[in-house]
């Protein structure tokens, strides 16, 4: 199988490296036979080391789509524009593709899943969501004999990091992530993963895959870490918590509930111990029931692993006459998913609401969760003896979304609350 | 592709359950086709309810495997002879195979794998370890960018269960064994579980697909559960550590180091909150790094689901043209894996020893530690007060296992000590 790679920054060029290690290893041991025909990037720079090295070197991407000897395109440049234009072009051409790019698929995966399918031609992503996590493979095929009910992944190496170094260190959301970006685990511009959108692109894919239904990411709520504080943190400790940003996907009879946003998750909870920047997906099906699989999220070594674990795949399906690809032909904009809107879930909440002073407030607050119909669980009153600091965090049972946001914005108009105040949803 | 299935048992049953719920959603979704065309078991009462449903029935397996209109044999009937005979007429009429028989495969993997691949024929055993854990499809698929160097697993949910609840209840062995099988999560007759044997087998196959060797399973190192004591749980909490029976695999360098038998498990390790019956694979590799499967290891619906898993991804890989087997050619004699022998394995060394009087007892002990040039970490005494019941708990450095064992062997013949020590790895 003749191999052409686009794109030879940190994945890219961890995927050379392991071609390098196993080629021959896949040769011997697996009977499958990888050749990395063609490097592609930008500049004539970024391809000087590997023709150096007597790879064949190219700076034309179409150049090197047109090519009729290569059998697979592998995208890892990243980017919108450009990779669905040359990951289009491949398929037409009746080239298979190799990605990582979760973002392109989840915002154009609707146009190239289909057309892959109308082609004949498999698109593997395995690199795309939990590089170190086998995911799409077990949802594809190995989970197969059961139905996915639930499924809630930590899935933003970043965010975990952050909400990691909150928990363990009692940091600032603002430290946390400037300790991140020291450490290389957050980009100077932090925004597409700290405020969920990353996460988003890849609850949409998984919950796609468990439903057989595109959801569209754009349409999935959405929320980031970046208001939480170490209060909250601190408070959800006291309630035998920890806060992780969750991917949510659940079934809802032939809906789907799809989703991303702080939870509170119980310590004894499998996800509650995944820490750092380590990935999570744990699963509640109907046959099987729980399963958890952790592994490292992102970084060189463990994403381009998995692209390389999906050329050695294709390569075992099409070798030996041709294996039909893994139906994603469902994902297109014909084939909605339902989707459950925020109003109508429910959840227990963590409130958290910093009061001007002590005496008034309360009456107020519990009056209004009462108007909403909410019964409250427990509250907590913190810093009473400094008005100017007082911290009701309240706990509620479970209730709808639409009554939770209704008690919220009454409690946010009352004179005797100072800032906007925090509302957190509980995993479950 | 038509299926025969032998065995209506838990298992057997439970996957014409599973097909019964999706069948007509894998056509329709997958487009893949099952037919469940005989089901055979060995008496008409056992065959009897579905053959009222109206399934073609048969309790004359020989006979079902001689139809060439069967594509693929389930075998779910569990033993040696019998499934051996009839996996191997089934191979040798061209037929695919799917069980759940870990000890068959453990034990005549050598003979079956290399047949399968000679007659260009798959058998998938998905089931065979860890039912709810898709771990033999990831180690063959979803983890090939990496080579696995480690590999620790907890999968026999009994011994799992009988620890966890020795540790959550202070429960001593005899009696947790006996709750267990009050709970169905023990046979009558347990050795095969809390000896180590059933592990013994998953951990033999495991380790053949990390090496790419065949690992018999009669040769490796094997210890059970039935020997840890409530004492050793309770000393191994006071060092943050819990006490689970792991399957482990070592990479060194084109050696093999397998075995099974107990560890002490540091508190923050994930295995070490995997309890009860749940089964989890913890892995670290080169490129990927660290990965953990948890899921269900055992029971009815679990492991039906990881048969019907397989009978689909056989279908897919059959339909449209022909996929070569997995390689399972080197799970033969004539390629052995090279196996470290416990003597020269390493590791920290719990010790526990029964002193008859606590006077002299420790400068004997630790004299034959020295004498073994046996780093000592730490060292506890109990009950130093009661002469006949002074318990004596050692934690070594990292130590040679034979430098472990004769330094035992040499405190078991000194007088002052009373029953037969006790010793356990550290994990790691």
């Amino acid at each position: 199988m003749r191999i052409g790679l686009i794109g030879t920054g940190t994945v890219g060029g961890g995927v050379i490296q392991i071609l390098e290690q196993k080629i021959e290893y896949y040769r011997k041991a697996l009977g499958v036979n990888l050749e990395l025909a063609c490097i592609c990037a930008k500049s004539d720079e970024e391809v000087a080391p590997y023709k150096a090295k007597g790879y064949t070197v190219s700076t034309n991407a179409d150049e090197m789509i047109a090519d009729k000897s290569i059998d697979v395109l592998v995208e890892l440049a990243g980017g919108y524009n450009m990779p669905r234009k040359w990951i289009t072009a491949a398929l037409e051409n009746g080239k298979h593709v190799v990605t990582a790019n979760k973002a392109l698929l989840a915002k154009y995966g609707h146009e190239l899943f289909p057309l892959a399918e109308s082609k004949g031609c498999h698109i593997l992503f395995e690199a795309a969501v939990g590089g170190g996590i086998p995911i799409i493979r077990s949802l594809q095929e190995g989970l197969l004999g059961s139905t996915v009910e639930h499924l809630s992944c930590i899935i933003n190496g970043t965010c975990n990091y952050i909400l990691t170094r909150m928990s363990e260190a009692g940091l600032d959301f603002a430290d946390a992530l400037k300790e991140a970006q020291a450490n290389g685990f957050a980009e100077a511009d932090p925004t597409f993963d700290i405020e969920g959108i990353d996460s988003a692109h890849k609850t949409a894919l998984l919950a796609s895959l468990c439903s057989d239904k595109y959801v569209d990411f754009e349409k999935i709520h959405v929320e980031g870490v970046s208001k939480i504080t170490a209060q909250d943190i601190a408070s959800a400790k006291d309630f035998g918590h920890t806060i992780k940003l969750c991917g949510i996907y659940h079934r809802v009879g032939d809906r789907v509930d799809a989703r991303v946003h702080p939870c509170l998750v119980p310590m004894d909870h499998q996800l509650a111990s995944v820490n750092g920047v380590l990935n999570a997906v744990y699963l509640q099906c109907d046959n099987l029931g729980e399963a958890l699989q952790t592994g490292a999220g992102a970084g060189r070594m463990p994403t381009a692993s998995a692209v390389v674990a999906d050329l050695v795949s294709l390569a075992r399906s099409t070798d030996c006459g041709k294996r039909a690809a893994l139906p994603m032909g469902f994902f297109k904009k014909e084939n909605p998913a339902d989707l459950v809107s925020m109003d109508e879930t429910s959840a227990r909440y963590y409130f958290r609401f910093s009061a001007k002073d002590a005496c008034g407030v309360l009456a107020n607050i519990t009056g209004i969760f009462a108007q909403n119909q909410i019964s409250i669980e427990s509250i907590i009153q913190k810093n009473v003896n400094d008005p100017s600091k007082v911290c009701v965090i309240v706990i509620t049972e479970k209730t709808l979304e639409k009554k939770a946001v209704a008690a919220l914005n009454a409690i946010d108009a009352l004179d005797s609350v100072a800032d906007k105040s925090q509302m957190i949803r509980f995993l479950g």
